[in-house]
């Protein structure tokens, strides 16, 4: 939720963006704060690019990217299989999947290396995950993917890869007029004086009658504290006395993934004219992801695209103008020679982004979910734990950050 | 090189205790200092416990440990293969060796699941991780396990497995007379008053002519800082302006192994009577890997166990009464009766220490020393990195530890 400043005085998302079906939480919120939403921009075909060579393709979801040969069974194979196994992990709870040791011991690398033949059914099994995690397929286990998918649903509705991909009917269907960030912000209105800004929290102190927090600028004694943070961002707080254990060492292991989100404004949506929706997929170059950005009105046109992992990584330590020129380059090959000269470009590089550390959310490696899992949510004394990353349903997006609060109000109002 | 309190005026090895040959730079700085060594007592057998059966076995090492049918073929297939491949790493660069990806894309259970068939050879391939990294094999790459394993030696000697785990002529061979912590007391004593103790450093602010560090009690400008801290914990320092996302997103994916040690004190070395070395591997109980700490006189005897990984989580929230009593029946299982009656007992809790944050070294899942694993060593202006993690040789050890302060020390002196 960042309004990216495109200098003329309007913004793009430079950070969450979507909302899509079973996401209730997020969408009960935006309401109670009005927000509309509108639908993400989705007629026409998707750019695929592997190899060198770049295609079109038309249906939403992973199947409908692969050339129509032997790699669309070897992939469709394998996805009934990730299907079966995302059934059988409790939502919220996947260290207590019956099968959870032999899942957390492995990468989603190693697994769909044995569970695939065709390197297009596994180029798209790794972009499933840069896509979502900014990450690559080796950097997770099995069993946070396996958790991953199984948490984008809702009470009524089990989670499910297609879910967390697809445009229409996916994560992606819907943004917000005027940014997701109206929401937090009219939020804070609201709330007015209660909220203070540009105050770092450095330490929290527990003991006696609750706990004490020091921010930049002001300290605050209260009966509970509620850290709403990446676990660990918040492993960069002074806990005293020390956390407990499992807590403590989850921190360690809980990394952020690598992103920055590039934007190129045009014009026009030059590319619907070629019955494009702006999104595409890349096996080169920096930008391996792409949406259709524009305002609801589409006055003008705006591209996005993911920087993830290694790519973004390689220009971490880039100037703005290296990462501008990767950046068009990767447009260009997908949307033609127009896209190589936008009216602007804007970008949001949440590698470098002290407070953030990365994004979209907390990975977890082979062994930290089973080792360290239940830290996750479990509250250290008067300290409990919020931020997407604790959620049930939806974890790794906004919907699961309102979520955890929710769940952290009803668990602070009942400890007190 | 902690000295852990018996109760009685002398101290065991509450941390770091062995050294063996190859770890020169240890040794020449013990040397200097006057700190004398020993040979850790070795002599007799040593008890290997699985699926609730106690045997002995008579030679150092892995393959001596199985009990005689093919599960020594099959392990020591594994470990040539193992040896083959740790030859083809660049110490102390291992994100450079040939099939680094390949290595880096699976954990080392993958690996020793799909390299051998026996439950014997899979167990002593976990016990191997686990009393060498307080891991499980789940929560490292198969890369990572391979470096550490080239970095048991030196310029004149390559690393190997043998050479980590073994008592003769490994890692274990000696310990140091008044514990290791002679050392660092000794080097301390001769600083003086440039040596504060008990000033967590709390900030470090870059820019202009150098460096402003910031710790409880007193502020140090500086040209250069060295930060001698394994990399998760430095990454509790708030550093202005941040760092490198390299080096940011490597603090936070380089976690802590998870160990206590537990020590039980005898009138004497009751089972050397019995022709025991006080070495044992168990695959259950709280205790896998035990050691003779006995004083080099025989004039008492100490027991020392690993409390390791899923071991030590178990037990983190637990009383030193638990542990305690987990700890005997781990004892007792191994060395019979008289073990659960120790004069008295002691404990070291890695994992709920503060500023360790656990033990014994910092560990790399996989896609962590392919992604980020230059940050290690690369200063960050005018911030140099020591610490045992960025290590060429022994890295995880004190010889690694040293070996990094000559290293950063030289490369402060070029830089000035």
């Amino acid at each position: 939720m960042y309004g990216l400043p495109l200098g003329d005085g309007t913004t793009a998302e430079g950070g969450a963006e979507f909302i899509g079906p079973t996401q209730d939480r997020i969408a009960a919120l935006a309401q109670d704060m009005g927000v509309a939403t509108f639908p993400t921009y989705n007629e026409g075909d998707n750019v695929y690019y592997r190899d060198g060579r770049r295609s079109l393709y038309a249906t939403d979801g992973l199947l409908g990217a692969v050339p129509p040969d032997w790699g669309v069974i070897d992939l469709e194979l394998a996805l009934l299989r990730l299907g079966g196994m995302i059934e059988d992990v409790p939502v919220g709870e996947p260290w207590k999947a019956a099968k959870a040791d032999e899942w957390d011991s492995q990468t989603f690398h190693t697994w769909s290396r044995s569970n695939s033949l065709s390197s297009g059914a596994r180029f798209l099994m790794d972009v499933f995950v840069s896509s979502t995690l900014s990450a690559r397929s080796r950097d997770v286990s099995l069993l946070y993917v396996l958790h991953y998918a199984a948490a984008a649903g809702n009470a009524g509705s089990p989670g499910s890869i297609d879910r967390l991909i697809n445009t229409k009917d996916g994560a992606q269907e819907l943004r917000f007029a005027g940014g997701p960030e109206q929401v937090p912000i009219r939020l804070a209105a609201r709330l007015g004086d209660a909220v203070r800004y540009n105050a770092p929290v450095r330490s929290i102190a527990t003991g006696g009658a609750g706990v004490t927090v020091t921010a930049d600028g002001v300290t605050v004694s209260a009966k509970r504290a509620v850290v709403a943070m990446s676990p660990a961002i918040a492993g960069k707080i002074d806990f005293s006395p020390g956390l407990p254990a499992s807590r403590a060492q989850l921190m360690q292991r809980y990394p952020m993934g690598s992103v920055a989100k590039f934007v190129g404004v045009y014009d026009t949506p030059f590319w619907r004219e070629e019955n494009l929706t702006g999104q595409a997929l890349a096996d080169s170059g920096a930008i391996d992801v792409t949406f259709d950005n524009s305002p609801p009105d589409g006055s003008r046109g705006i591209l996005m695209g993911f920087i993830n992992h290694d790519n973004v990584r390689r220009l971490d330590s880039a100037s703005e103008a290296e990462v501008r020129a990767a950046g068009l380059e990767s447009f260009g090959k997908l949307f033609g020679e127009r896209a190589k000269s936008p009216v602007r470009t804007a970008m949001m590089r949440w590698d470098n982004e002290t407070w953030s550390g990365g994004g979209p959310v907390g990975l977890a490696a082979p062994g930290v979910l089973t080792g360290f899992g239940p830290a996750l949510r479990e509250p250290c004394g008067p300290i409990h734990w919020a931020g997407t990353e604790t959620s049930d349903y939806w974890t790794g997006y906004m919907d699961g950050a309102v979520r955890s609060g929710e769940r952290v109000a009803r668990e602070v109002g009942e400890a007190l």
